[in-house]
């Protein structure tokens, strides 16, 4: 688990003893953040706004493989994950409670490792951890993250908010989460069948957005500065496909997608290509790319083009002409909602 | 797991599924929840008050044992846990988000099962189920709650504001979670090595504590309708001795504690005696009451005097005369904190 030389069992310090030494470890930063670990609760001045929760669940051999995820970015990705679905409402995240249930074959260490992970996520975005919970698994290890967010009443993106002919943007590129896993799971493969060590060069790019993604915290800023509310927003997590049809379906849209205008970075469009594997569908259906998904009214088209960190890649339609995906030949197929496991189940 | 004649899988409806199934079954009832589940994130208007937010983990094999908790219960309690943290720190609990790993041994009617305990939870204590996370487990069944409460910011009650001379006050009575638990290993065990039928008869009130306990809110509407604000509060999970130690800690108090005025109800007396236990150290060290703990001024005496729900069981001292607990015969003995896992082990 770990290469540090000292190894000090979870049960020599307890319960109590592993909350102390997570407490000492932070200090709060915000202001809203009144009591922090130590109490029953802990307490939040949410300063005359509102607040957004949101909570997510990391299970040990259902989301991550330790035997290729460090835990410092497994602590850091757990944070991350939940912070973009603040992101995701257009609120700003300010709090998160970790909850953990941990085997004692994890020594005091790795523990320390996967808060090193969380609470540099904390510094990153500016967040504070202000509490949580830690007990004993019988087997792997589940992380569970709660975050709680602020924002202006006026300010809340949901996703219901889609109206015919807005255009249909997301920010970043796609599918290089889903292919740093695929070079991640062939590495493996080839390690335990001949013990080769794996070789990751030149894959960086795919495996940091595997490894270790992060919210974008500066998309909202963005968004703001260029003074372009979404009408509704999604972060994605499981797929864009999956995705669009959640906006299309919560606000009674229908949309136009265009295979074309799907963002990939050069590293993924090849990775993609090795594995024999088709880029857009890759961009589709990959997930866990954390990218923000949204519409704008046409009226705000001006203010975004050419920004490159967005890219237009379709727009709504009346509910009535269904959800679409036009490809390069300009053919038109239905969008289905192939999520990161029915993907996996065809791979 | 259930006697229904149905069994549904859950990959036959899928998360998305799940979450629909659970979103359709869920009217909000608060003012302050502006938005539940189906979008990144639950909205809250706090209304002006500050936010209180814990969490608590409970992991199948380490806090339930589901050959004899029922799932509904198990849901009911998954949520009182939390609940009960909210009203310690003398906060209104409001929403409630819950994150489930599941294993696919469970069919969609156990985890039906499961929320209609945990919805009923949140009638019961007038609180909002508005978001969560359901996921598959490799394993066991893991259930993670984040409780949100809302208080004025000059009601909210700490562990840290105990002061010398305050007294100790403790409502309900304790021990009975700890020996209902003992009565359903006994049966479990007969069960395993003979068949037999369990025999539960003439243990409901113990059986009740540990199956399906309550959280105090009566006590905090009781404690304002008193106008008494206790200078330092926590609520019993782990245990009277370690929750009186965590109170004495964060207060720099000291303790005197007397044996004689334990709250112990004749039934778990009596089972306690039947198992040849100290039915002081089930009362001490058993856990899982979820009663309320608290300190108040001593020129609050008057007020809280011959309530039947609050017993006064000791005073803070100096923090120079230590911890203590006095017996029936006077004598004086260090408190040591064995919280729940250390009395076990000892069993």
């Amino acid at each position: 688990m770990s290469d540090t030389p000292s190894r000090t069992e979870l049960s020599a310090i307890g319960e109590f003893g592993l909350i102390e030494r997570l407490a000492s470890r932070i200090e709060l930063q915000l202001p809203s953040s009144m009591k922090g670990i130590g109490d029953d609760a802990a307490v939040i001045d949410p300063q005359g706004l509102h607040q957004v929760v949101t909570t997510d669940m990391l299970v040990e051999g259902v989301h991550f493989d330790l035997s290729y995820m460090p835990l410092k970015h497994l602590g850091y990705k757990a944070v991350v994950v939940n912070l973009s679905d603040v992101y995701a409402m257009n609120a700003e995240p300010r709090q998160v409670v970790v909850a953990l249930a941990i085997s004692n074959r994890f020594p005091v260490e790795a523990v320390d490792e996967l808060y090193d992970g969380m609470l540099l996520a904390c510094k990153h975005y500016g967040v504070d951890l202000v509490g949580g919970d830690t007990c004993s698994s019988t087997s792997g290890l589940v992380i569970s993250i709660t975050a709680i967010g602020a924002a202006k009443p006026g300010d809340i993106v949901y996703r219901d908010g889609a109206r015919e002919h807005d255009l249909l943007v997301v920010s970043g590129d796609l599918g290089g989460a889903f292919m740093g896993l695929q070079v991640l799971e062939r590495e493996k493969l080839v390690f335990k069948e001949t013990g080769a060590q794996p070789d990751l060069e030149g894959h960086d790019y795919i495996l940091e957005r595997q490894l270790k993604p992060e919210a974008r915290k500066d998309i909202i800023a963005l968004l703001r500065e260029m003074e372009v509310k979404p009408t509704s927003m999604i972060d994605i997590s499981d797929g864009l496909a999956s995705e669009t049809i959640h906006l299309c379906r919560r606000s009674n849209t229908g949309v136009k997608l265009f295979d074309e205008k799907l963002p990939i970075d050069p590293a993924t469009y090849q990775v993609a290509r090795d594995f024999n594997l088709d880029p857009s569908v890759c961009a589709l259906s990959g997930g866990e790319d954390y990218e923000l998904l949204f519409t704008v009214a046409q009226a705000d088209y001006d203010k975004i083009k050419g920004n490159p960190n967005l890219t237009v890649i379709g727009h709504m339609t009346h509910p009535s002409e269904g959800m679409h995906l036009v490809d390069k030949q300009g053919g038109v197929h239905p969008l289905t909602a192939q999520g990161w496991d029915a993907f996996l189940k065809k791979g």
